[in-house]
């Protein structure tokens, strides 16, 4: 492969029903407002933020969106994706009015563009000769977002308008906010102060702001003052007659809703800030304010985020033949990861920010694609899951961020149940692993960390307690016992036998012991080396032994020592995840590895990706639990389940076949469905969590877009096991595996301090094999690029054969 | 006063803005509707059945809201009232289509009127050449609910219309369908088998159903095929294109949408039944559904429910001179102490039926309005309640009903609090001791009924444990400790140093053993009876030796001994309960009632009722907790509560206020405010719990309607205490305190298997005193009416004086 611009192809420029990705802009442009579903975006780092549809739907919160949610949004409701950030434009001669953002008010607008990029959302319109745009994003040092309107007079006669701001405050305690209208119903009320419109009650933690750079005509701050009897958001009262009531609310509801009248001339351009925030303690808000008045300081702050975001999708990129990968890796596929490292499954478009939190297994997987690009963070978000282990080593199953309080999430709903799963620990200490490779942080595991249940001590201590849990806790044949689930939360068979066994945690457990084996050899801890490596090799033994299916490994064993996912069974008779880990973890024999991969292939892949299982459960079995409730073809019940899908294509990678890892690679890309979005109904440029599989009615359709293992899974298949670029303990490993009609590509990529820049060359076709490296034009033996840590570029060259 | 017709007050006949009272149909009648809330009412007999708005707006559910609800109701939501129970109208001709019952295509419809009765809704309309008529209600004997539609075509041409009907399906468990759309998104799909919708799932524990009486031209099962992409339901897309789509919903949310074509001639009729349901065990879906294609049967089943309520509304009635007095005691007041029977405070247009469950306190007071009217459901519901109790002697403050599980409410929320209430156990006690003296039934006593933590014992038993727990858990002064609050919930100063306690507790708790001993003395136990008796002494003495604040009785004392509701403080100098009670309860000497009520007459008594306390607080205050979390005026910081207010009546009442009384009587009547609807908001045949009070910028308006203590105890003062008809272990006692210029009224009640009607003069113009009584002609010594259990009618004749 020569270098030089990559070949586009068609399939990434051009556009779909709904939009396409711009490889200029970064974006992803949405041409019209009608998405099959809100496409939604994320603006904020973490802190104050929220999402952001392209109509201009969505909600804000702070740090947690169940304890600290500002703004309302109504889930699952009609009219759908309601209500937002929204602000109404009215013609001030003929009393029309619209939204720039199409929703609320719906107007056909002459044009409409959104543009979705990485922190940001822009939504651009022209109706009647005004030309709008909205940008929204967080300003990198304030508890506050900010809403750019951004006005131009098309015509050639002058324009008088008046804007009309609209933020429904919601309660800090979100499911007090929807449950509780007898309380929640009086205690909020409105403040009007200098311009600012304050949320105040005697009862919140939280005071809250709404403000605009310019002096406002009048405010309304009632909801149902602004809105009118029996109307809605299309056609609020106030809009229509185009004249504030500067209403103060007592109670109820509360608004955020400023006036502001504009005369344009002729091309004439204006711009408003408005301003949302909350009050923290060791915040000004009158200074927040006061400083985002200033044009020249949102511009300054729109700059340090663009930057920022810069400079975190730089720290890896590639070329390759396939622009859709590229436009992937590059942009899209690390800002997912990003979104899942900040709010892990908690809050999106599907998730409605109430109960779930912070995952242990969810965001110690979310390290993974960003331990590279956001180091420290990984770092904080590691010692905070490891807080949340107990002295008998296991872990809670969540945390709320806001309060760093720990819950078993799912299985407190079934208090019957063993309250642990058999993984959550065990993830910790993988995400570490990871991230110590990456980093080489080893100073790290010296850190001395808190037991939920006890004192402190070090990581390896936690690590020691996590592995001890699981050689402790063993079921039928001596495979870890499967207490509440594993990965799968569905599969749910323990019911205190103690028989009842997981295959796939026994797999995850080798792997988990391989990793640490490796790491404390590394760390020249020989004598623990070896133990972890002889709990390895015995719990590999008993897999091999007992849960060879014929064709496949088994999932499971129920809590009277009865398989599940073998041929031998109705339903489920063969899982996905026992075959790719069965790969991952290397407990597989070569020939088993294939023949297991081959049975997935052959069983369970489709045009849109891997079923989790086949066939579907046709009823509810209350010896498997959660999975059964759903109908066949849905989620865990033979659900192309994409994070387990990623799976599949590190394994194929591993097995080394290049193009089944590829195949696999593009069948769940969301760029790829960009053709196929009526059918798919996400957005096209984020993972989804699942698809409708192969027995359900409505086959290929996604769901439950943003936040998913998926996004670092995809990634970490895509980046370490295609083009094969993967961080050890020694250097950065070269090991590609793609398919055999490519001519090579290339990644740029920083690790430890330094920047590779790796071109890689096929010139024999093959799928695999390093034939020979040179860094800076010298020649290096194997395929580890040393360690540089001297904040260069260096400049590597690989030739496969 | 001679008998005849009584005078019917312009007030009570006169028209609303909103609507008004029919003496003639004994319904409530909105004339337009547009009201400043959801006007709402009840149907079904605390089995199936929901809430139903004067637009159709409202819900289903079966036995329990949170755990077996089966449509869904968007709260405070925009549009507000959405979903109902909805029937679409299209004019195949000209393609207009509108709703019958306004919402939610919301046409200007050429007339409309709803006319809530008890236990059903009808809904009349016209709209160009058609007339409606939509009838809700709930069938006696099934777990199902019908929608009788009734067309007329008024034009003299042939008209063709089609019907689309809309309910929307929930999850039976209502917070996961909220909440959990990852889920819940997934698990439930439609049937469609024999024209009959079906919601089924494999996870769901019930079925639900949606049918017709009349072969369909097409269906939709799939909420976003019939509404359409960014739509909402004034202008569904299946209704707008005329065609159904025949769309089955495999996931996702589930309607129940049926199209019927119509074809009419001038003047014709037709009439279609809509069959909404659940399938129970031991219920058969299918005889049910065929049972009500018949219109016989329909007409059948509400000629039922017609008779079930005139025989419920008929064990009392009243002739004041006072018609919306009596429109309120012989139609809308026993109506709404019915819902209170079936769902104390669980479900209605505020309560969103998520939580709050039965409360042991609320139901407890709930049974004291209807034991004359359904005691056989008294029983049942005291025997739940008496369930709740720990061997210790508190109980639970809250059960749910379908599945029997006790809860601590509230306390739940703040579990470093103590997690019982100083009142619950002892409400028990009350409500039982009313139920005796109603009904004779002192077998009731013996029912052996077991304990949370313990095996059974007789309602004895578990009346003595309770009086120990008051007796064992005391505060400063010997007074009654106060856990985590009294009667009311928002008074939390109890932080576990011991002192902390309730002045009303103590008050209340005066009472219960003035009831008991009297109960005990009744029934030969002399000892008991002594002894409860020795106990209240000791109580009455200690509240007047240490809660006397001068002018008033103190409220309170908090965890380090203080008073709360002294002249000696900021905010809550008085409060209203402990002056009420201080009579209530007979504690309070002659003379310092008069001066407790004058002062709680002078400092907290408003053209609206009486506010709770004053002044309010105005800032949070830990000490106190819950009351300072709601602005001055709200709630239970200086609103208006209107189920203390009715205590203040019955207060005024004891002490021969007949004026006063009936002024008290007065300010919270709902009728009262029908001239006032836009400032009153909520309903004006129902009580609200809370109206602002004079504190607040929204003074006079209501909040929390149907579902509050103030239906039964408004009653109470009402019937027992101003027209002064009370039942008594030994007979009917009569013993009005009514306005001097009240020449007398009538009372026409079962008692003990009799009924008495009871004649009252008052030719000397006196609020107080019975000069003589006869009974069937027939001179009585005293004011106690026998027991004759005979099944007659007895005429009474009193004379005041």
């Amino acid at each position: 492969m020569t270098r030089g611009k990559i070949h586009i192809s068609k399939h990434c420029k051009g556009r779909g029903k709904y939009g396409y990705f711009s490889e200029e802009t970064r974006e992803y442009i949405i041409t019209r407002p009608d998405t099959p579903t809100p496409w939604i975006n994320y603006i904020g780092w973490g802190g104050f933020g929220g999402i952001v549809s392209n109509t201009g739907g969505g909600y804000s919160f702070y740090r947690d969106p169940r304890h600290r949610r500002v703004t309302r949004y109504r889930y699952n409701a009609i009219p759908a994706d309601q209500p937002g950030r929204y602000i109404y434009l009215r013609d001030m001669e003929t009393g029309d009015f619209w939204s720039p953002t199409w929703q609320p008010v719906k107007r056909s607008l002459d044009s409409y563009e959104c543009h979705h990029g990485a922190g940001y959302t822009k939504i651009k319109s022209t109706y009647r000769g005004i030309e709008s745009e909205v940008l929204y994003f967080v300003p990198p040092d304030a508890p506050c977002e900010l809403w750019v309107l951004s006005l131009r007079n098309l015509e050639n006669r002058p324009q008088k308008l008046r804007t009309f701001t609209y933020a429904e405050f919601s309660l800090p305690d979100a499911v007090t906010d929807q449950t509780n209208l007898d309380w929640g119903g009086q205690i909020a009320r409105a403040e009007m102060r200098d311009g600012v419109i304050w949320v105040v009650s005697q009862a919140m933690p939280i005071d809250y702001f709404f403000a605009s750079s310019v002096r406002e005509v009048g405010f309304d701050t009632d909801r149902e003052t602004f809105v009118g009897s029996y109307r809605d958001l299309s056609n609020p009262v106030v809009v229509e007659r185009g004249e504030p009531s500067n209403s103060l609310a007592s109670r109820g509801n509360v608004i955020g809703s400023l006036c502001h009248e504009i005369d344009m001339h002729p091309n004439a351009e204006r711009r408003i800030v408005f301003i949302l925030g909350s009050k923290e303690e060791g915040t000004d808000p009158g200074s927040i304010i006061g400083r985002y008045k200033s044009i020249a300081a949102v511009n300054k702050a729109f700059r340090e985020l663009r930057n920022d975001w810069i400079s975190y999708l730089n720290t890896l990129s590639v070329e390759t033949p396939d622009s859709q990968m590229n436009a992937m890796l590059n942009v899209w596929n690390p800002i997912q990861c990003r979104a899942t490292l900040y709010w892990s499954r908690f809050v999106s478009g599907y998730e409605t920010g109430l109960g779930r939190g912070m995952g242990t297994r969810d965001s110690s997987q979310d390290t993974l694609g960003v331990a590279h690009s956001a180091p420290e963070h990984v770092r904080k978000t590691l010692e905070m899951l490891w807080k949340l282990q107990f002295l008998d080593g296991h872990a809670w199953h969540l945390v709320y961020p806001l309060t760093g309080e720990g819950a078993s999430g799912l299985a407190a709903e079934k208090p019957d149940y063993p309250q642990w799963f058999s993984d959550d620990h065990l993830w910790l200490i993988f995400g570490t692993c990871n991230y110590l490779r990456e980093t080489g942080d080893l100073d790290f595991l010296d850190l001395k960390v808190p037991y939920q249940d006890g004192s402190s001590e070090s990581i390896w201590d936690h690590i020691g307690r996590a592995v001890k849990f699981t050689d402790t806790h063993r079921g039928i044949y001596g495979l870890p016992r499967i207490g509440f689930s594993d990965w799968n939360d569905t599969l749910q068979p323990d019911r205190g036998s103690g028989k009842a066994a997981s295959v796939w945690t026994a797999m995850f457990f080798c792997r988990v012991m391989s990793d640490l084996s490796e790491l404390c050899k590394y760390a020249g801890h020989d004598k623990e080396a070896k133990r972890y490596q002889d709990l390895r090799e015995d719990m590999s033994a008993r897999i091999n032994k007992y849960a060879w299916d014929g064709a496949w490994y088994v999932r499971a064993y129920d809590d009277e020592g009865k398989v599940i996912g073998s041929h031998r069974e109705t339903y489920q008779q063969i899982s996905l995840n026992t075959q790719t880990w069965a790969v991952i973890s290397g407990v597989a024999p070569p020939e088993r590895a294939k023949i297991a991969m081959e049975s997935a292939h052959r069983r369970l892949n489709t045009k849109y990706g891997f079923a989790l299982m086949a066939p579907a459960y046709r009823e509810y079995d209350p010896r498997i639990g959660g999975t059964t409730t759903y109908p066949p073809g849905a989620k865990e019940n033979g659900g192309i389940f994409c994070h387990a899908h990623a799976w599949a294509i590190i394994a194929a990678a591993m097995l080394g076949w290049g193009d089944r890892a590829y195949t696999y690679y593009r069948q769940i890309l969301p760029l790829v469905r960009n053709d196929d979005a009526d059918l798919y109904g996400a957005e096209p440029y984020v993972y989804c969590q699942n698809i409708l599989g192969p027995e359900h009615p409505g086959f290929g359709r996604g769901f439950n877009s943003w936040l998913t293992g998926t996004a670092t899974w995809s990634y970490v298949a895509a980046t370490q096991y295609i083009l094969g670029v993967r961080p050890s303990h020694e250097g950065l490993v070269v090991d590609p595996c793609i398919p055999k009609g490519w001519s090579g590509f290339r990644v740029t990529r920083c690790f430890r301090g330094a920047t590779y820049d790796i071109e890689v060359r096929n010139p024999d076709g093959v799928s695999r094999g390093v034939r020979s490296v040179t860094v800076d034009g010298k020649p290096l033996e194997g395929n580890v690029l040393p360690i540089f840590d001297d904040g260069k570029v260096h400049k590597v060259v690989v030739i496969m054969g």
